[in-house]
């Protein structure tokens, strides 16, 4: 049984969905891992992870949608000295996931046909943004 | 140190929750794990995963009118060509869990006493759902 | 390869947000472990888990303030025996997280700068809690 963990940069142009299912695919490849256990870590709290479909963007366009509805901006906060989308963007940070783990199976990560690996980026400007990628197995 | 992964099928009969803590312990033991870190991933974004309260079933209940009220239909979604019902399952996905990781302790899941694991069903009409099953431990 | 499990106890005063990071890295270096995965999970289904900002405690009463919209008391649950907060507590369980996998890198956990740990008690009156540690690694 072996490990392997890197960080993977992601540079976010604000607010939306960035794939990065590639960048997990290659990540265990470059390791040589054809059976294990893949985690992605996001190291902020104004950003998430999120598996979702990745046939149709219309279905990401609702999310936003949705998630707009579900975080409204200026709804009374009492943390707002980083401007009206911070508090909204912890809101939805903990309402999807900080972390996803994804079983490698044959070599290849255990994904269904449809699903991609998003980083959802609360906040409307750009970030700079952190990955955490471990994988352990064979 | 070893692993094990298997696909589990379930046959779901449309919207709903559907334990498998039964299936998860039984794989933990057939692979003779006693001590490790149990996975199941849900290759679907129309279907999900749940730790609940298996005692009263009616907090399944009231949890499915919840989502139904977070995710309502008809509400102008621009994903729409898959029925009323898609987009909204696309919702409920993103406020669940497409993951879960349980540690083994002692040749048992550590849940706790009133824990359940459940696919959440999204879609109305039945569908054969997959969720990949890894352990790791000895 | 090796790894630890324990039992991590929280007896908490309450609704609210019981931040539990340090025991985490605790847990890491009693083991020394410099390499790895490390998991909790929350062995409750009125109580949760949630990683969010350790800086500005007026984020957390603002995310309390959400899920109290979210998952309001009196609105005709059916499962209403053990009091009025407890079917809410269901629904913020399930909005939140049951299970959090973090790596283990350089022999520190890879959380970002303002990122705390946190258990979400989600009854009125104190519990005692329990998380389920795990950690694998070198």
């Amino acid at each position: 049984m072996r490990q392997a963990a890197k960080l993977h940069r992601i540079e976010t142009g604000g607010r939306g969905f960035y794939e990065f299912t590639a960048a997990l695919a290659d990540f265990v490849r470059s390791e040589r891992m054809s059976a294990g256990l893949l985690t992605a870590f996001c190291r902020h709290t104004s950003a998430s992870l999120l598996i979702q479909e990745n046939a149709d963007p219309s279905v990401l366009a609702d999310l936003e949608a949705v998630f707009a509805r579900l975080a409204p901006e200026g709804a009374g906060y009492a943390h707002d000295t980083e401007g009206p989308d911070d508090m909204p963007a912890h809101i939805r940070a903990a309402l999807t996931q900080t972390q996803l783990s994804i079983p490698v199976i044959g070599g290849a990560l255990a994904l269904g046909t449809w699903q991609g690996v998003y980083l959802f980026e609360h906040r409307r400007r750009p970030h700079r943004r952190e990955i955490a990628l471990h994988v352990i197995g064979e």
